[in-house]
């Protein structure tokens, strides 16, 4: 079997000390959205073909891996008109939809309102490109079943005490209002019912400019002056105009609310704002939306907002919901970046035997007296280049090594 | 949006609770086997369709979950020849195969001996029944690189200690050898090729009965007074009569070694014996193969063995390889029939406001002060049945209530 060893495109392998890292950033994560109250729960990575393609995930919906349907229900014969007949089940694109599910199906045994954190592998079939996978890791917070805007403060604060436990300072979190949007929208006589199609457009500012962004408007049949009308008032909102521009007095309201009571808890580790021109790319969002964007990176490390109708349209009842998503990739690159290691939580020896001079009974009993002691050991056969061997395992990160040969143990030296 | 809101058939959603139970689980096996040495390594879940058909998975190769090409590279047109001309990828049916690989890739990067260990979910598309799903958690450690007996025998040290440390007793380590029934396959005559066919046969006598499996080796070719013969012999087999039966003498003195020395770490923790019917199901083991059973189960609780030519098949270089797997869960059945829970590592409180009598500030200062006298903390409405929300509060494993009204902090008594 000769065999492509490298992983499928787009996705990885992680060396022990990538692993490392990335369960440090799991372990801290948790640790403050357990002491935030918030429970853990899990899905399967596979989910219904038909829950996910018509759901409102925006671009993401021409990403999904799709999966082949097994024994008598694949039927071949029918391939060559539509690959939807072959598939019954797709890998989940991101968390959020499949909580919406969960939700839906388990309602009764969970508390009201619940707070739900996940952490889990997500599947987007994009372009490969530096920093962008096709599988990777997501980690969300969502409130359902609270309509009031403690929800979205919960969220906010939970999510910057996460990044500060992290060693983040200095981001800023940024709000705005899909409801914003909407009234821009109908201030030029169009329907709400665009804003989300808007929303997607806008979202991608960032990327391809706001030149593009009103060139995509058109696109979606929006005419040339109302398209740039919108870009250039978006860009002028501040929370004091908003209602100039035809937003109702209760969204003024509650936006000032949270952003000015999301400041207080900032003190000065961090900032938060008013963003007009944020919208967020998901066709789901109905309220609040916010993003946390880092002076390192130039980039959002999380994004969220609320997403009210979502949960209604799968259990039939409508459920409030909000949620805040933590870019975990992006978080493990920054680390990476700035050479960060985690701590080690338990000191590691080395115990190193000379093969076929002892047994595996001295050995193992050695190692166990060893780790009575408090130390994790790997034991190891000793090479002919001992002093070599020394310098890999202290680079390696051992704390010391133990000579079964002279039964000693000698700690490596700190620098 | 009308859906099924129940997971894909065989998978499942995790609970809360259920969550918690995995977790905790999860981290006593970490700690033990970081405590021993072993590097966790992640491997994508999806892999190669070459890798995975071509492998010597046993039974497992007819229950991948296979992913449809994308864009340009599906041709339908091809489809109605054949379902492989759709897929170039899948889900991996367990983590030994993807070791393996990542090994033949990564190698130059890794230490020798390499001892890793992984937790991660593989999918195999089983007939769904009770304690069997389509996606569950396996839990592997290997070592790469060590041909000596010491493998086994830190691999079976390393397995029993994880497990006594979840808090089981009295199991028994069953060890045979792959290279046993290879010599009663030549003693019959039959090519030492027949091994692993002969092997996945036997491995069935647990769930099929003897009888049944002697007309399975028959199937294979094997003429049914020999197969009786065979399975006869296995069954009478013992360490002390291997020899009588044309098993080498290198052997014998091999498998010996492990059972006694294994036996003196056992100490009266659980017991260590050699299993003449004990040969594993998988194709690629090549020399000793173990099982743990519980008296509780009745049933194989971790299982593994010696498999030395799978990682050469992938890098073209002959590598040692050992591995040792628990049934994650079916421990989880075990601690959960048992009604285990979890130790508790913060006291949570609940914190009880009024809607509309409070604002969103005053309920997250309260928190954060809570918080920081070490509670974890989850913000609720104070419902007008107060009692009832109390009693399930206690339930959930709350320790108490903080009533922001009044400013007052009530544990709960214990029983």
């Amino acid at each position: 079997m000769k065999c492509n060893t490298n992983p499928v495109k787009g996705m990885r392998d992680f060396l022990p000390s990538e692993v490392r890292l990335r369960e440090y950033l799991t372990g801290v994560i948790a640790r403050t959205y357990a002491q935030h109250g918030f429970q853990r729960i899990e899905t399967p990575a596979v989910e219904h073909i038909e829950l996910l393609q018509n759901s409102e995930g925006g671009e993401n919906l021409a990403l999904i891996f799709k999966i082949l349907k097994r024994g008598e229900k694949l039927d071949l014969t029918k391939a060559s008109q539509n690959e939807d007949e072959l598939v019954d089940s797709g890998l989940r694109y991101d968390l959020t939809l499949p909580l919406a599910r969960f939700y839906a199906n388990q309602r009764a045994r969970l508390p009201e309102p619940f707070k739900a954190w996940q952490i889990g592998t997500v599947y987007r079939a994009e372009r490969p490109q530096k920093g962008r996978f096709r599988a990777f890791t997501q980690c969300d917070i969502d409130i359902l079943g609270e309509a009031s805007e403690i929800a979205e403060l919960e969220l906010i604060h939970a999510t910057a005490e996460a990044l500060k436990a992290i060693g983040l300072r200095g981001f800023t979190v940024e709000v705005s209002d899909r409801r914003v949007l909407a009234a821009l929208v109908a201030a030029l006589g169009l329907d709400t019912a665009l804003t989300p199609l808007v929303a997607v457009c806008i979202d991608k500012a960032d990327k391809i400019g706001w030149e593009k962004v009103i060139e995509e408007l058109v696109k979606q049949g929006i005419d040339q002056i109302a398209a740039a009308g919108l870009v250039g008032v978006m860009q002028s909102l501040s929370l004091g105009n908003l209602a100039e521009h035809g937003v109702s007095s209760s969204v003024v309201e509650a936006l000032s609310g949270v952003v000015e009571t999301a400041a207080t808890f900032a003190g000065g580790d961090y900032n938060v704002r008013f963003a007009p021109t944020l919208v967020r790319g998901m066709g789901y969002y109905t309220g609040m939306v916010f993003e946390i964007t880092t002076a390192e990176l130039g980039l959002s490390v999380a994004g969220g907002g609320r997403y009210d109708g979502l949960v209604g349209k799968l259990c039939g009842q409508s459920v409030p919901a909000v949620g805040f998503s933590i870019g975990f990739e992006r978080i493990v690159l920054l680390l990476e970046q700035q050479g960060f290691t985690p701590p080690v939580s338990i000191p590691s020896v080395a115990l190193l035997y000379n093969r076929g001079e002892c047994t595996a009974h001295s050995v193992i009993t050695a190692a166990e007296a060893l780790r009575q002691q408090g130390y994790a050991v790997r034991t190891l056969p000793e090479r002919a280049k001992l002093g070599k061997q020394l310098s890999q395992l202290e680079a390696e990160g051992f704390a010391g090594y133990y000579s079964l040969a002279k039964m000693e143990l000698v700690m490596f030296e700190r620098a």
